[in-house]
């Protein structure tokens, strides 16, 4: 792409209002628009990585065996009451709205009861377990007060797999490989060694339920790590009996903010029980399902490798995730680094290379830099009269301070072709 | 896809409710599921379709300069005020909601006055137009009737492009790449054959617009079409003066029922003039910025298709949205039927051609070819005692009566890998 078509600009100030630093970086940097508090908008070079994020995601759900579906926003009070969750004291979250003839309907704060009910359709006997299905869609929460960016917002998309199964038995057997699923994902996005499976309280549906936290100063949740075990306990469960029961000791337990990139829950038959979805038995007994929820934001992940990775320049994109691999920027007005770079820029694009090319004039090499530190690819080229003495193309990894020329051909053998 | 793991089921029965051909084969199918009136999920088989017409569209938008974006559905007053389009009285088919300190928030029911605010930010000069940006984002229209299953829905995602120009002779330009666009993207989805351009009534925003129709009896238009021109006036604005301005005659002109699968209206400065997005001219001259918008809903056109293309026995997907290229049927009991038909299907998986396997024992072959014409690939092949004797696969076109036996290296020949 190059950036005098890209419709987006990078900016030296984030709107006043914004508190966090991932959406005053990701607004500066034009991945993101702001469309009213706590909720944004995705920009080309935002969506790249949304895209990126929930490719990732679907092929860890795709080799555990979910199937994908997309199911409507629009939800009715029959689907929510049974279990006791359309009450707006019981959930404070809803946005409710009408149809023409003043039949209340609220817009889906999550799917588990939608799901239940459709899957009594599909559903009846022992053969058809075990299943699981998931989605990538808006869920909509009136939260009270949105100031954690696109960490936490009003409108966002979510990841969510639900599971469905004979008994706790084979739950478990389907939720362990959601974890090695998850841990894999937040590995391949490139938070991987700062985040933990941290034990937590059960939130909406269960008593208790497994998070995945990453560490950051940014983050809304205090949890516990016991670095060695790689594992960790949410504040909010943090007691004498806790640590025993998962066998830690305290003295090696370290107190870290962070932020719930993933959580997986174990809602047994709470759903199944309320909306009547059971099974048949080999033994031909009638069986309530036992499910399973599990849930990733690509939005906030993003807001979460920003405020883990950035450094005091700009953001810092995980190769994975990275809207494009290589940063190419042209400096000066000679004729001869404009036709290189040009050139380059061309043959890296018949090659599938995914590059951003500063192909603008009439912008200082400082600024260039600036604004490559902002954006945060993995990568940065630089052609310029120095490097064409040299006969190359100065490259500089983003996390480090000093670059190198290396040659065309060298360039091209470094990166790898999006397909 | 193995049968036996899809987690949906054929039915014989649609809803009782359900009054349109497209909801009740597709229900029927298990391609979708109906939570209420007028709102659908997608289920595996639905959602492959989806994407596929998805990604058709996409490469079109790319093809032609589109920037990919993805913005909210909840909107603010002040977004659409300066249009007049915020008062329930003058639009509609709002559908309002409320933040916890009471702020009235609407869904979106397009995207033209927010793209429009959003670009302020990042539009200034003449260097920055042409431009244009488009997304694939949930529009919601409280609709009071809804009985055109998914062709008219109350939720529905819809590809929006939005165009910026300087000028009536720029913008022109691009809106007849968009005109080209479309109609790439109605043939390659496989309803170029029945799709007109279309002389209609400007709806929310101009005077006038083109929509692109398709012929089919389920439609709630009436079109009158001109065969060898390959154009058509809408009912709406058919009159003496419409077919003379054209260069039509009346004689040739032949009444059908259609539906409106995508539009393209000259917004003019109708959005910027009220919300004031204006640019630089070369002279140093602030001017409006002329603008267009542009639509398809994936979901409309797929429900167009299963309208215009089924016969009575199901659906018929043409090749280039159809969730697999084959349906392939192990009949009987028969051992090693069942083995050939198992290792055809891994090898087919290998070779990345994407193949519904109907594997499920106990059922009977009758209801197999059923359930294969009711789902709709373009090719079925059968596995049987029969077509072992013959040491082959019984293939039939799904348009076509008879099927014939060839080898398993002619059938892997005659499919294209998905990728």
């Amino acid at each position: 792409m190059r950036q005098t078509k890209l419709f987006t600009k990078t900016r030296k100030e984030a709107p006043a209002d914004e508190v966090s630093k991932n959406a005053e970086l990701l607004i500066r940097g034009g991945f993101i628009h702001k469309e009213m508090a706590g909720i944004y908008d995705y920009l080309p070079l935002g969506l790249r990585i949304i895209k990126k994020i929930e490719n990732i995601i679907r092929e860890e759900m795709n080799k555990i065996g979910g199937q994908e579906i997309f199911m409507s926003s629009l939800q009715e009070r029959e689907t929510w009451e049974p279990t006791n969750q359309w009450d707006d004291k019981e959930v404070d979250v809803w946005f409710k709205t009408k149809l023409k003839n003043d039949t209340e309907l609220g817009l889906a704060i999550t799917h588990e009861a939608p799901i239940t009910k459709m899957f009594k359709g599909f559903l009846n006997s022992y053969r058809d377990l075990p299943s699981s299905v998931y989605q990538f869609q808006t869920k909509f929460r009136n939260e009270i007060r949105a100031k954690s960016g696109i960490i936490r917002t009003r409108e966002f998309v979510m990841k969510d797999l639900y599971s469905f199964a004979k008994d706790e038995k084979e739950h478990l057997e389907f939720y362990g490989k959601v974890t090695e699923a998850y841990k894999n994902i937040f590995k391949r996005t490139g938070i991987g060694h700062l985040t933990y499976l941290t034990f937590a309280s059960g939130g909406m549906f269960s008593k208790f339920s497994h998070e995945f936290q990453t560490i950051t100063s940014a983050g809304e949740d205090t949890i516990y790590v016991d670095e060695d075990k790689g594992i960790a306990i949410n504040k909010e469960v943090y007691n004498d009996e806790v640590i025993k029961n998962l066998g830690l000791s305290k003295e090696k337990l370290v107190e870290n903010k962070s932020v719930e990139v993933g959580n997986i829950f174990t809602l047994g038959t709470r759903f199944s029980d309320a909306l009547d979805l059971s099974y048949q038995t080999e033994d031909g007994e009638r069986k309530p399902v036992f499910m399973g929820s599990y849930g990733i934001g690509p939005g906030r992940l993003m807001g979460t490798v920003v405020e883990a990775l950035s450094d005091d320049k700009g953001i810092i994109w995980p190769e994975a995730i990275a809207p494009f691999a290589l940063h190419l920027l042209s400096l000066g007005e000679d004729e001869e680094v404009q036709k290189y770079a040009d050139e380059l820029y061309e043959d890296l694009q018949k090659k599938n290379i995914e590059v951003l090319f500063d192909d603008r004039k009439e912008i200082s090499a400082g600024e260039k830099f600036a604004d490559a530190d902002l954006l945060g690819m993995p990568l940065r080229g630089v052609v310029s009269a120095r490097s064409l003495k040299e006969n190359g193309i100065e490259i500089k990894a983003r996390t480090e301070e000093k670059g190198k020329i290396i040659s065309k051909e060298e360039l091209i053998n470094l990166l790898k072709p999006s397909h």
